[in-house]
C-alpha cells in the first residue's frame, strides 16, 4: 500500500507537470506501471480523450523502464480531459485534462487531401507537395544524420520518404528496432530506443515544415527478414509504431515501397495492413503504397492518394494526367528516376530531365518526388541522405517560389486531350509549360476548360515568362485582353503575340488582372 | 380440359420440331401459353438445362401472341435436357431434350478476356479486336440497314458499337420498344417487334463475325426518356432484352454511352445495373461501360474491361499503355475522336491520324476503335450506318492482316518505361512503330522484358519493313543475329543495321527464325 501510495503522488506530479500543448501539438501522459514479465504484450493500455461530444480512444505504449505514455494530438483548442484504461490497475482509469493552445505561426496542422486531387493543411493552407526520397537517413551515423537535417533546413522539399526499418548491415546500425537476432527478431520486445530516436527525427522534420512519409515494410536486404514477418508480428509492429507516432501531425504512413517486389505477400496482404493502419490511427494521416512495376489498386478506399513509380508518365504532361481520371485522388509521382550517375538507368537522370519531369507534373495537375544517385564518396542522397549535389535543387527551390503562387486550391489539366501544356484555374490563372520545346514566340491564346468554363470577352491578364532552368521570370509589359477566337479559345483583342527566347523550358504564367471587367 | 389436350399437342409437335444446334449456337423452346392479362409481367417462365452435373437456369419470355420462348446457348456438345417452370400450368414442368453439334466452322463461340490483357474466343482462338461505331444503324430505314450490312460483310471490323434504345425522332422509326410515348413509355409492354428485329440484326452480324457491343442506355435526346427511367422500368427492359439476346454468342453489354453526360444517374445506379446485368446473363458475356469526361472505375468486378473515350491517350503509345497499369484488363479505346470533316474537335481527324491511333494503341497493348464522322448526305458512318467514306478504312484493312500474324495470345509493351514503340513476345515476335517520325535507318536492336526475359545471344531474327500507311510489306534480307549490347539491349552480331524509306507510319516486324540456335 505504502508503494502505490508513493506511485499515485509521482502520477499525480506527472499530470500537474503537463506542458502546455498547442493544436495539432502532442500532449503526453506518462504512467509508472509495472516493468515485470512482458510489458509490451501483457499490459494493456488506452486511453479516452474528450472535448464536449467529440471523444477519441487512443492507445498507449510501453516505453521501458516502468514507463507507460499515452500521446494525443488535440485536433481543436480549448479543454480535453482523458481517463486511461488498462488491465493494470496502476495504470486503469487515471483521469487528467490539458488545455490546447491555438497553433504557433508555422503548425498548419496534419496535411489533408483537398480538392479531389491536392492537398491542404487542415487550418486550410495549402500544402504543395515537392518531395524527395532518402530511404535510410534515419539509420546512419549521427554526424550524418544532422548534416542531412542541415541539408533539410535550406532545401526546398516539405516531404521525405523514409523508412523505418533498417536496411544495411546490422553491425552498422546504432539502433535495433526489436529484441532478437536477424530474420528471427522478437517483435513482442520493440527496442523503445531505436523508436525514441525515430520520434526525434521525426520531430525534427516537423519543425523544419517537412512531411515524413514512413516507409512501414520495404523487400530489400531480406536477410533481415522484414519482408517475410509472420502477420502476427507484422500487426505487433504497426500498432506499436502507430501508438508512438501517430500523434506527430507531419506523419504519412506509406504502407511499403516497392510492394510488389515482395515475393512473400499477396495484394489481400497488404489491403489487410492497409486497413490495420487505417483502423489504428486516431487522426487518419495519409495512407499510400508505393509500386515497383505492378500499381496497386488506388481505387480502394483505404488508400488516400497514389504513391507512384513510373519512369516515364512525367516525360509527358498528358501521360501523367491520365492517373488522375483513374484514381480521383492525388497523384504523387514519388519516383520517377532520380538525378545521378549509376550505372542503373533509373539513376543517370541529368538535372534538367529530372526538372523538366516535374514541370511536366505540375501542368498535369500532379506531384513529383526528387531524387539523387550520384556515385560517391559522399554517399548518395537517395540512400543516405547527407549533402545535395545535383543541378536539380536550385530549379526546384525556383519552382517551390512558382508553386507558391498558385491558386490556393491547386492547378489542374485546362481543356484536357486537347491543350496538354497548359494548367490553372480557369478565367483566372494559367501556367504553360513547353517543355524541350524552344518557341520563339507565342501568341496569346486561352482555352476554355469545357462547357462550364465562363470566361468571356474583355478579360484582361498580365503574362510573364519563366525560364525553369535559368530561374528567372520577366514580366511581358501590358496587359492582354480577351476575345473569342473559337468554340474553345480567346486570343488577344489585338492579336498581339509574345516573344520568347526560343530556349527549352520556358514557361508562361498568365494572371488575370485584378476586376478586369468587359470594356 | 380439352383446351388443354390441345395445348399438349401443340407443345409436343413444337418439342419434337426442334432443330439441330451447334454449340454456341441457340436452342429455342417456343411454348403456347396464356395471353390474357399482362403476360409480360404475370407470367413467369424459366428453364433448367441440364447436361451431367452441369446445371443453367434460364429465363423465358412472351413474344407475343400467346408464344412464349426459352432461348439457351449450349456450351458444350452432346444432349441437353430442359425443364420449364412457370406460374401458369400450361408453362411448367415442360420437359425436352437436344443434342449440341459441334460448331460449324465460323463459330468459336463468345469472346472472352485472355491473357490479362487480351481477348480469345471460348474456342481458344485469338480474337484480335478491330472495333467500330455506328450508334443507330438499327433504327434506320430497312434499304439503308442493309447496306450497312454490306459494308461491314467487306470492312475490317470485328465489333460494331451500337445503341439498342433509339434516339432519332419517333416518327422516323419502323419499331419502338415499348408501349406508350414519349417519355412515357410503358416497360410492362416491351413491344415483340422492335426486339425481333434487333435479333435479326444481331445475328447477321453473328454470321459476319461480328460482334454486337449492345449499348443499353445513352444520355441523348433526353426527350425520349430513357435517361430518366425509373428503377423498376430500367430493370424490366433489361431482364426482357438479356432473356432474348443473351443466347446469341457475340453480344455484348455496354451499359451506356457517356455515362457521366446523364444527370439522372448516379455511379452506385450504374454499379447496381452492371450487377444485374451480371446477374441475368448465363454466359457471362462482356461488360463495360464507356465514359464522356469521367472515367468509370473498371478495377471494379463486375466490369470485364475498360471501354474507354479519350481523344488524346493513343496520341502516344506510352500514354495508352497506362491504363493496362490501374485496370489490368483489356483497354479498349472505344472513343479516339473520328475521321471525318465536322466542325466538332471530336470529329475531324484525317485518315493518318486515326490510323496512327490504332498503331500506337497497337503497340501499347491495347485496342483501338474506329468511326466516321463526314457531313452528308450520305449520312455518317457513325450515327447512321451505310457506307465508309474514309481513307482509314484501307489501312484498318491491311492492320488487320497483320494483326492475324501476332502470337495468339497478343503483344504486349517490351521493356515499359524506356522503349515506347515496341510490343511484341520476348525472344520471339516484335513490332516497332515508329508513328510520325521517319527514320532513315534503324539500327537492329532487340530490347530485353525485364529480368524474366530470357532472350540470349545467339538467336536469329528476320526483319519485315511495313508501310503502314501505303500498306506494303518489304522483306529485309537475311538475318539479324542477337549478341548482347548492354543490361538491356541485344545488337547484331554484326552491327548491321536496316536502310528506312524516311516516311511517316513506318513499323517493323521481327520475328525468331525457327529454331534458331546459338552459333
Amino acid at each position: 500500500m505504502r508503494r502505490l501510495a508513493v506511485l499515485f503522488l509521482v502520477l499525480a506530479s506527472l499530470i500537474r507537470a503537463e506542458p502546455a500543448v498547442e493544436r495539432w501539438g502532442i500532449f503526453e501522459a506518462a504512467l509508472a506501471g509495472p516493468a515485470d514479465g512482458n510489458p509490451f504484450t501483457e499490459v494493456t493500455l488506452t486511453a479516452t480523450f474528450t472535448q464536449g461530444d467529440t471523444v477519441h480512444d487512443v492507445t498507449g505504449f510501453y516505453d521501458g523502464d516502468g514507463t507507460y505514455r499515452v500521446r494525443f494530438m488535440p485536433e481543436t483548442t480549448g479543454e480535453w480531459r482523458y481517463t486511461t484504461h488498462s488491465n493494470r490497475p496502476a495504470l486503469d482509469g487515471r483521469t487528467g485534462a490539458f488545455t490546447a493552445a491555438p497553433p504557433s505561426a508555422n503548425n498548419h496542422g496534419p496535411v489533408r487531401v483537398a480538392h479531389t486531387f491536392h492537398f491542404a493543411y487542415a487550418d486550410g493552407a495549402p500544402y504543395r507537395e515537392l518531395g524527395t526520397t532518402s530511404y535510410k537517413w534515419t539509420h546512419r551515423p549521427a554526424a550524418q544524420e544532422e548534416q542531412t537535417l542541415r541539408t533539410l533546413a535550406t532545401a526546398p522539399f516539405n516531404k521525405i520518404r523514409m523508412c523505418v526499418l533498417p536496411i544495411d548491415r546490422p553491425d552498422a546500425q546504432r539502433f535495433l528496432p526489436f529484441a532478437g537476432k536477424m530474420s528471427a527478431w522478437d517483435t513482442t520486445h520493440p527496442r523503445p530506443d531505436f523508436f525514441r530516436h525515430l520520434e526525434e527525427r521525426v520531430g525534427q522534420l516537423r519543425d523544419l515544415e517537412i512531411e515524413a512519409d514512413l516507409i512501414l515494410f520495404q523487400p530489400y536486404s531480406p536477410e533481415w527478414g522484414w519482408a517475410s514477418l509472420p502477420p502476427a508480428s507484422e500487426e505487433r509492429y504497426l500498432h506499436y509504431l502507430l501508438a508512438r507516432l501517430a500523434a506527430y501531425r507531419n506523419v504519412w504512413w506509406s504502407l511499403s515501397n516497392e510492394w510488389d517486389f515482395n515475393p512473400n505477400k499477396t495484394e489481400a496482404d497488404w489491403d489487410r495492413l492497409f486497413q490495420l493502419v487505417q483502423a489504428a490511427d486516431p487522426y487518419a494521416h495519409l495512407r499510400s503504397i508505393h509500386n515497383g512495376l505492378k500499381l496497386y489498386n488506388a481505387t480502394l478506399p483505404w488508400a488516400t492518394h497514389a504513391s507512384i513509380q513510373n519512369g516515364a508518365a512525367v516525360l509527358d504532361p498528358e501521360r501523367a494526367v491520365l492517373y488522375r481520371d483513374v484514381y480521383r485522388k492525388p497523384i504523387v509521382f514519388d519516383e520517377v528516376k532520380y538525378e545521378g550517375n549509376i550505372a542503373a538507368r533509373w539513376g543517370q537522370l541529368s538535372g534538367e530531365e529530372l526538372v523538366l519531369r516535374f514541370w511536366n507534373g505540375l501542368v498535369a495537375g500532379t506531384y513529383v518526388g526528387h531524387g539523387e544517385s550520384f556515385l560517391g564518396p559522399p554517399d548518395a542522397w537517395l540512400g543516405s541522405g547527407g549533402v545535395l549535389r545535383g543541378q536539380s535543387i536550385a530549379r526546384l527551390a525556383f519552382l517551390k517560389t512558382i508553386m507558391a503562387t498558385l491558386p490556393p486550391e491547386g492547378v489542374d489539366p485546362i481543356d484536357k486531350w486537347q491543350e496538354r501544356r497548359t494548367a490553372g484555374k480557369a478565367g483566372e490563372f494559367y501556367l504553360t509549360y513547353f517543355g524541350t520545346d524552344a518557341p520563339a514566340a507565342w501568341p496569346f491564346v486561352i482555352y476554355r476548360d469545357g462547357p462550364n468554363d465562363t470566361t468571356r470577352d474583355g478579360l484582361s491578364f498580365q503574362v510573364e515568362i519563366i525560364d525553369t532552368w535559368n530561374m528567372t521570370v520577366t514580366p511581358v509589359p501590358g496587359t492582354f485582353t480577351t476575345k473569342k477566337l473559337d468554340a474553345h479559345t480567346f486570343e488577344d483583342v489585338d492579336k498581339k503575340s509574345i516573344a520568347l527566347p526560343g530556349r527549352p523550358y520556358l514557361a508562361l504564367r498568365i494572371r488575370r488582372v485584378a476586376n478586369s471587367h468587359a470594356p
